[in-house]
């Protein structure tokens, strides 16, 4: 039993060996499963499925809110279209896959991002600043030839996202848009699944390939890296002008449309759900995203099997009726050790276990995932769940936040910011410029400390003092430097 | 403005050109465009990306109820793969799209359908009889490269789907499960979007590629063509034994696996609803799936604007507090009529339209869309709008089924069934085989009348008697003639 449990569980603690703890707690907690071994593409599981819908659900629910409508666009893009905006195919052609079949002439790509069928469909829908702003998304799959090493979710070549384009009668109207973005992000992603961020105007060098500036949303890993989540741009002019999508301004004039793009990719925003929140016994989910918010364990014999379950039935059904994702798991081949081990490592938030003995007490006994604390609780008052999922995601929120505070020092020199990026941090430094004068610092900075210029904090405006580390120039700017997946 | 008016509506009835109707209805109503100009390739619009939400909740819930888990499958299948079924890859492979690139060493292409990719993970997730049945789904978008004539949503190169695959441990069980996909196409299609259909059992050569048997489910167009909407597959152990996708039995024997497919087609069967429910003022959308289920037109001058604004806001917000989709069209630039006429044309059931007059007596007009009826209703009723919703889809049930049963009718020799194709329905005859025997009367069927044998009825076991009109053998099966899309 005991040889089995390990097999089965994690042999690996997430502050020793993250990488690893990674790979198993992905694949033991059934969230996906590389083995159809295609360099790039995963399979994502029931376990993991079910998170992505809920995922989805609170960004489409946010998104409509703010008057995104839903469309559906083709898969595939023409060269023709594909490369119309010169710095946008810079950026993407290296990275897409063709098709070999030529469609009726038309060389076609897989989209890699959906800017280039937008925009030709803007010129065609939108006439005059009355049909302004126009806000729409798709649910898609994207595609892109990454040729570095590939990591399950992380970086792949087919990912799982919302795709907003949006277009303005004004760069003011866009920009405003580019804030709203960064509070979806902040409303849903932090507020709700738990995992904070650094908006990061990026470096004029880091901006997406097309854009007149980015704003990037940097989460950190357990070892102390980055990972970028939504990012939100500023597209400006750029792909109107490429497509000649204009509108009839109020004085009755051609202007050309105000773009915006907004990613959340949801299958990378789940690896910041698994990594910020779990131990070393598995998941640890929000109790807003878990695919079962309460799994049932019913603990019997053969003798009083019928009534447990019964016992287990009524209360999973009163469960269900107030809304409460619930499992009941009474499957006769496991024992109850194994099924509590099993719910852990999955990180279902509550698991009620139920015996003779608590029947007798009209009570069960609660387990919370998080602290793994046991209790009783009256049968009456499992009405408390709902409220109860409120808190523990309240705690995983609060502990998220204090890790995330923690990750953060300022650095005046080389030696004080490599020491900061050596224990996992970020480090906050004065910085000599984020446009191209920049960049010969930032190749320092990569060369010699393996870090990044992650740029600006978005809406705020720090103010630099003293000189840049690297070249000794007046500090204009205030950025973050980290290491980066 | 009548002028403005009749480009902006349908210039052409539905009994008289379905075609050109159809293209007026989809392009006009909002629902997509093709004029991005990728053949095979359609943009679907925030309107008709709305409904295909709505179904797609719809069929979603029904799955999950039976069991179904959701899951994220690659959508490229490797070479490797796609070929090991070998009738599965006579009937897919000239139909798929093949990536340019080779990834690692394998030739890619776009999945047509996903049987190659869920049996091997069967193999590698089930180990015993414990672990069946094994139910899972994808919404996915599919591709096939389809050389006939493309028609927006009808035929087209890639589509928008759900499939199911499922795994049991005897084919007893599969059988079952078919029986459960037509039942969830009876639910869902018919009973909730209200669009009736024929449960085929395909003949022997037209089943799907690699399937023991197929059941399809046929459905009217206005023009008495039949156009297949969700079909479902015993599988049998035929992916199962080519990818070597064995359990062990309850009696510790290995064994195949029993596996089933069923894929409704989210983006055609909106086809169906649309051309089903449709009339010469444009779409008629049944209130479960429309984006809107009641518009509010506030009808001012500049003098009441304020007052009758005031009350439209007032009564929408207590509208969307009841969880009906509810919008106000309160646009200045437009008069009432040209909204009536859009949101007519847009299939919305039901307008309410408020003034001055209507605020002094608590009432409103209200404007049914399938019976045109204008009624007075008393503000505090307005409450009973989710019923009339439902009295309004059961209209349009009973509507479409009426049509749907006076479209079948018994055809006794070559002559008569001509006539009873040439007049827009479907032959029910009494025919030979629908094995190998059979195929030569059917090429006669499809040389001479430009007709299909479209199956048996599935689930009942109409006798046949007398003789095939085509080879004169005894008639062994009751078929069903149409012609179809």
């Amino acid at each position: 039993m005991e040889q089995k449990k390990s097999q089965e569980g994690l042999n690996v603690k997430k502050n020793e060996n993250f990488s690893e703890w990674y790979t198993q707690v992905t694949e033991k907690a059934e969230i996906l499963d590389i083995r159809l071994g295609i360099k790039g593409f995963t399979i994502i599981r029931p376990w993991g499925a079910g998170i992505i819908e809920n995922m989805f659900k609170f960004f489409e629910n946010e998104l409509q809110k703010n008057g995104h409508k839903p469309t559906f666009m083709p898969s595939v893009i023409s060269k023709e279209n594909l490369t119309k905006e010169s710095e946008h195919v810079k950026g993407f052609t290296p990275q897409v896959f063709w098709l070999k079949d030529i469609n009726e002439g038309q060389e076609l790509a897989l989209r890699p991002t959906s800017e280039t069928v937008y925009t030709p469909m803007f010129k065609l829908w939108i006439r005059s600043w009355r049909d302004l702003p126009m806000k729409l998304y798709q649910r898609a799959h994207v595609f892109r030839l990454d040729t570095k090493a590939t990591r399950p979710l992380i970086r792949g070549r087919e990912f799982i996202w919302i795709e907003c384009h949006d277009a303005f009668k004004s760069k003011e109207d866009a920009e405003k848009q580019v804030q709203e973005d960064i509070n979806v992000t902040e409303k849903v992603m932090h507020q709700i699944f738990g995992v904070p961020f650094l908006p990061m105007k990026r470096p004029e060098w880091d901006k997406f390939a097309g854009a007149e500036y980015t704003v990037g949303s940097d989460c950190f890993m357990p070892d102390g890296k980055l990972i970028q989540q939504p990012s939100t741009h500023l597209m400006g002019q750029k792909f109107s002008k490429a497509f000649g999508a204009e509108f009839e301004n109020e004085n009755g004039k051609k202007e050309f449309l105000w773009t915006t793009a907004y990613g959340p990719a949801i299958s990378r925003i789940l690896v910041s759900v698994i990594t910020t929140h779990g131990d070393d016994s598995g998941l640890i989910l929000p109790y807003s995203l878990s695919p079962v918010q309460t799994v049932i364990v019913p603990i019997f014999t053969t003798k009083n099997k019928e009534k447990v379950i019964k016992k287990s039935e009524e209360i999973s059904s009163k469960l269900k009726k107030l809304g409460i994702r619930t499992e009941l798991d009474s499957d006769s081949e496991k024992r109850p050790g194994e099924k509590y081990h099993l719910w852990e490592l999955k990180g279902v938030p509550f698991r009620i276990e139920i015996g003779e003995k608590e029947i007798e007490k009209k009570e069960v006994t609660f387990f919370t995932r998080d602290t793994k604390e046991k209790t009783n609780m009256k049968i009456t008052d499992l009405k408390k769940i709902p409220s109860l999922g409120k808190e523990f995601d309240k705690r995983l929120l609060e502990k998220a936040d204090n890790s995330f505070k923690n990750r953060i020092e300022e650095g005046n020199s080389e030696k004080e910011i490599k020491k900061i990026l050596d224990t996992g941090k970020v480090a906050k430094v004065n910085f000599c410029s984020t446009d191209k004068e920049g960049v010969e610092c930032a190749q320092i900075v990569e060369k010699r400390l393996g870090g990044e210029v992650r740029g600006t904090l978005a809406n705020s405006n720090e103010k630099s003092n003293g000189k840049c580390p690297f070249c000794g120039k007046p500090a204009k700017k205030v950025v973050y430097i980290g290491r980066s997946y």
